[in-house]
């Protein structure tokens, strides 16, 4: 549904075309699909240049395939993210541009490869076991029509191989930068650059770090002004509001 | 200092000019000014655009006077936050150009009026008594050469005042939303626009909003994909992120 | 046992028919019915007009079946909570009555269909994730005796969906809010109709979400004056007490 | 402003009698009134039959009596809580009818004493130190047009004073129960009445209450079905909740 | 070992029968055992009159094994709590006396029989699902030689059932009341009796229950001034304090 | 009021000379005095031996005076918990027996000097901050009848000063175990001692103290099975609990 | 990778022989070696005489056995923690002198048996269940070159154990102690010792000992001065602070 | 009292000059000195070659003349921290050397100048604010005869300032980093040295900091596994651990 479908009816109602009743029935029925379990939102892509996306955790192989199958009617990308091996079979059947992503546990379906950012957004990680967080953004990155660049396992123990790259880190638009345990890399990069530095706390870590909070804090009280923080584990949302910056 | 000189540095070390001595000497030296109690680091401004910034809470009135003298020998910005009546009076013997924001509890002293940002940020707040942290912000945003619009005490139980701004919502780059209580606002304005929203939770509230921690959480779950979060209370953070991602 | 029984027991006491120890030992025996590990209270149902109801969660399929059994004998309805297809099969040997309410875990025993409350109960949740708490408030609904609507996924990051629904908000007597992630629907709902707003916060969610804390503390919070809160997923308790306002 | 006149204002517009950009001004500017700092929602008393409401706390008697001035132009009643006999002085400056209630810490300017409420509401409360919230929610009740009665000071550790009421517990429409340390209190009053009973949980209370935490989670978990909870301390919202429940 | 055993030691070692070394070599090796993995302390049961007692919780059967049969050397009462029916088994094949309880999860071994407690103690529960703890603590209580009565599914929203009880809560010289959710119980019933109420919270519950947090901090919060509290779930704990009492 | 007087009115019921609603009036009027804020409530003191207590903390010297002067009237001991020199000023004008406690800031009115513990209470704490909280536990005792003997500021990491003591120690028959910071003097106690041991922790301490918190839970989580809890700073109930047990 | 390697490139650039690129390059690639998923860092053995350490937890079989491969070229020690038999079979293909160590949860390769610390470093532990920990702590001190001594099974509830082996206490140069439930350990340990004291809290325990927070806030608070902490269950942790005291 | 007291004590006991109650008078009366309100353990100085040290928050400026009196009659260095000006003026009365160090709120009494420590320590801290802690740190350190070196506000955000330093760093036998906010610098400064790293959290920060507790979170998740970590503001402590280590 388009912005001139949208605006076509509101003239037919204005003129006296259509009766109150029959507006609210087409606005109603048009711009969302009602699955009974859920409401497809197309007016979201259409608002914010986004894929449609499904968050697959807690969501059955079942109701995953129906809200995939809505949307791919539709031309957008198609992002399923927390999901698993037995989704994407399924989706697979549908969709046959679908893509598994195993470490990300994200699937695409990939229709519009144009680039919308204007720069690269560079990933960050501070340990081996930060990757599927660092994955998820990864691959929500390249949906979005983002270059991209990453470097893995850098924590801040072992500062030299952070300084290394420090040129590579100067050339990217926005970094996100996930870590877990003490989440103090978002801190040590935002004082190396001079853009928006997009923090993502990881769950990993034992013992005091529960379960990412130790992360998290760590984060929103970044001695850098330049960082701003997601929730725990959320590579996802640091991914879009990266794209939506390299957008602009 | 300039980069320039930095260049300079360097070159008379590879050529000999300068002994690995003298140029670690001239290096120390320079960038930083070492109050005893403090490291004015006028690199963060060359490396980052930024105004030189002083915390003030907690800092005596004869600390920040020390700090503000060194910085205005440079033709930086300078921003003091967090800052009290007694503060700015001495501020302004040594800087005339000193102005003093009293919801903001905010100082600046204004040298260059460039405006940095290539579009609007615009600054929402959900209710009366978040108005500090919103100023706070708003007057960082200013002094960083910005463009900015607010509107103030727009809360959720109320959303007919937010929906009648929606037009000046959407001709925004950046929002930076303030609410204390339940956090709701940055989801509903995140849902309303298509660029990065930055959420600031305040501590405003009682009983179970634990000084901000039910906004900053509310926040951090946010079902609004475009959403970042700094620390409760944090305008300046919001705002320094804010003016980065307008400067793109 | 009805109240006659009770005013029976206490006027042959007063008259002396009853010795002191025969009133008390038939008034100990009659209310009660001790089956070891759980004392099923008839005189609640007859205080308070409830079903007769059992919490599922932690108890065998012969603790239940037990229950039932002992309950099947009055006329009162049955429901039980947190349950499972195990616990149902067997009930249902029981009660030929009973239904399976997969969705909501719960199983109904249903003799007396009278509707008791005045007007509609209206049951919005705002994720697909929390139908399970929707569904459960749904049952128990019913089986109190009300008319019910309901809709599902409107989260507040698409106001569009319920702004669109404002008439049928509009004709609820209550209304049954439920949410995870930040738990912002029962503020935004709140503000849109005139009547008591029960909000169910639920263990929907990630990281910072903490099994519903964030929720739960969103709601408690809410700027929207004509909330209350019960229980992380108690959908069960929202019913009864929506029930209770629709009787009035 | 008045429904009609949001009905006539619609009417033109459609009728053609008010452009778009008229009419849109005009209803921006009837229904808020904006002092800068705040948005005077007339349509909430409208819409819900409220008084108007002025969270006084943090508000500077100034603030305080623009936003009274601005209320009393209307016939509607005005309750400002959380506040101070400094407020009261200058509001009774604005508002001959205004009434300092010590206690509750509330000013109240009643105009309409039309009694609304078809029931009595109750108020109980635990403890003597939980008597300024039992109090706000009195005051509240009444400026809202209920029929009240209370008992205070009946703590679960000495029940015959609880259960000497019972009859007139009973006849209540609606409970509300306040209560700090273990806030045991609305789960015994629960399980003694047939209605909705409305739990606040106060920061009366040392060490491991946490200022209010012990009760409000004692609450949340009521064995007794028939209660919900409003945040801590919070009077005001649960007769707000109370009152729409006695008008139904 | 016997008193008599250790001032025959230090007699000699006095009179200089033995030397320092081989007088701290004998006293080493006598109270305990040192079984590698665990340090068995016979001097325990010689001071304190309890049984010996195993926590088996992440104790395998073989370590379990090994410390009973260290201990069934001695004519003590053994009891093993937090334990699993392949634990019991193998204690069975060591000591034929072995009981299993099932529902408190414990062993015990029995060889000692007298009553040594002056009166009754008293076990009370709020729910079903308490009975784990319940138990635990009425087995302790055997073991130790008291004599017990108990009444479970008692929760404060069915008050009746508890007051019915009133003439036997007032014969026991101590209570244990174990409550889980809101933890009210204890103060209900401290408020009924004039001697020490031992309160166990137990992590059933859910939601806000936080496994046991609010039913723990409603004990420790009580109004009831003869409440002491001891750890979530520990039936063990207060089984043995209730003891101490008892024999006094 | 005593026992005799309500046998007395309950026989009149029975036998006719009283009728419901006057036997009701009587008793509902003589167990209770109602002063308005507060119900003091006699038969307390009846039913459990108790001096009349008043939890000072929050209550104004107005408000303390009237209590006092009802409770005066009565032959019971009068204490007064958390108070100030200007309540004890007024409360001295009515009870010229009153004592004021300054370290464990309350006051006594001491009629009945009947010893009523059949043995010693002792009171140990860890730390000289500790002192207010132990002191009112030595009060509490005193007034309650007990012998009690006390060791301050023998904190774990001396140990050699409480084993010094350990003869002292097994003759009490109860000890009060206050401490702050690890709160780890219980478990070291209870190890040394063979009846209960009564952990009080404090608010003494800073940083990861948090008021009490760390004490509180190190007792809770006590290795020595002999070991209850009472709330943070709650020398009151630690000292109610230990002279009912001494009274036994 | 040698210091002199280091050496060697940087005279090379500043004398010409390399270019600035050259030399980058080979600096990057020397001291690491990235096997995609992770960054081998010898530099760190070289740099603070550590074995090459691998956190085990979260790791596949193949990537540690990739990590084991690249590091079994240098001569350093390996270590693998918090790992599985499973790891172990792999390992030891790789390296034959392969050691897995069950309770600790161990793999040790161990190339150099040079003694490095001075003196002894002690293990102690409060309870059976804390093996675990201190296994690791032991595991971790020999692979570093330490002499070790150890107890465990002391708890603070019997302290004639502790105070057994206080000569043995005094001769370590750094002690390690591991506890769990209320953390008490630690104080009693560095009340008898003048040497530093590492406190090592576990997650045993139940209820309120929230998976080791109880026993970390008591180390943190502890009384005796000489004690630091590690995380919960971080014996590695705590081995290679004790091993880089005692090598001074 | 010195330890060959301690010894002729006992050798006179062993021989029979002194009876065995006579050996114990002695004993107790001579290590302590008891001061009603507080026990002077002198043991501990001799135990462990400490300054006799009082913690001053919340002594009255009597209790602590009182204490230094006592502790001044022995020749051993003193040390009050947590203290004020007040305090300061009566010790001085009491001790001519007693000089007061106003930044780290201590007071000190030298009367020992020795040099103990083999090294230096140094102490770095992040921010302007930590100064208070660092220089508390910093006090003991020189009582305790270390020699010292400090660098201050060297955040990790501006790294280059701290890797200036790496030389001086690399010299330290023993690092004491204090930091607030997100507590990142001890990890950054364990990744560059290979010495203990003592890291203290300080209360410095707001919101999200919860007063030091995301510092103190960071510390004990530090990816650096050379830090052991105190209590929030235990500048004191880490000095005192430093100390110990340097000493060996």
């Amino acid at each position: 549904m388009t912005e001139e479908q949208l605006r076509k009816i509101l003239g037919q109602y204005k003129s006296g075309t259509l009766s109150e009743a029959e507006a609210l029935e087409r606005l109603r029925s048009l711009p969302f699909e009602d699955l009974g379990f859920a409401n497809i939102d197309h007016h979201r892509s259409l608002r914010q240049g986004y894929p449609e996306v499904i968050f697959g955790a807690g969501k059955t192989v079942d109701q995953v395939a129906k809200i995939v199958e809505a949307m791919y009617r539709h031309d957008h990308n198609i992002l399923v993210t927390r999901t698993t091996p037995e989704h994407f079979q399924r989706i697979k059947q549908i969709a046959r541009e679908a893509e598994y992503h195993e470490i990300a546990r994200a699937v695409t379906v990939a229709k519009d490869h144009t680039v919308r950012g204007k720069g690269t957004v560079m990933v960050i990680s501070a340990g081996t076991s930060d990757m599927p967080v660092a994955e998820e953004a990864l691959v929500t990155l390249k949906i979005m029509g983002n270059n991209v660049e990453y470097v893995y396992d850098v924590g801040v123990a072992g500062l030299h191989r952070l300084l290394d790259r420090r040129d590579q880190l100067n050339r990217a638009r926005v970094l996100i930068v996930v870590a877990g345990m003490e989440g103090a890399l978002p801190s040590v990069v935002g004082g190396l650059v001079s853009v928006p530095v997009i923090a993502v706390p990881t769950s990993v870590g034992y013992g005091a770090s529960f379960n990412g909070v130790a992360a998290l804090l760590g984060m929103l009280n970044s001695c850098a002004s330049n960082v701003t923080v997601v929730n725990i584990d959320n590579g996802f949302g640091a991914a879009v509001v990266a794209s939506l910056i390299n957008r602009q």
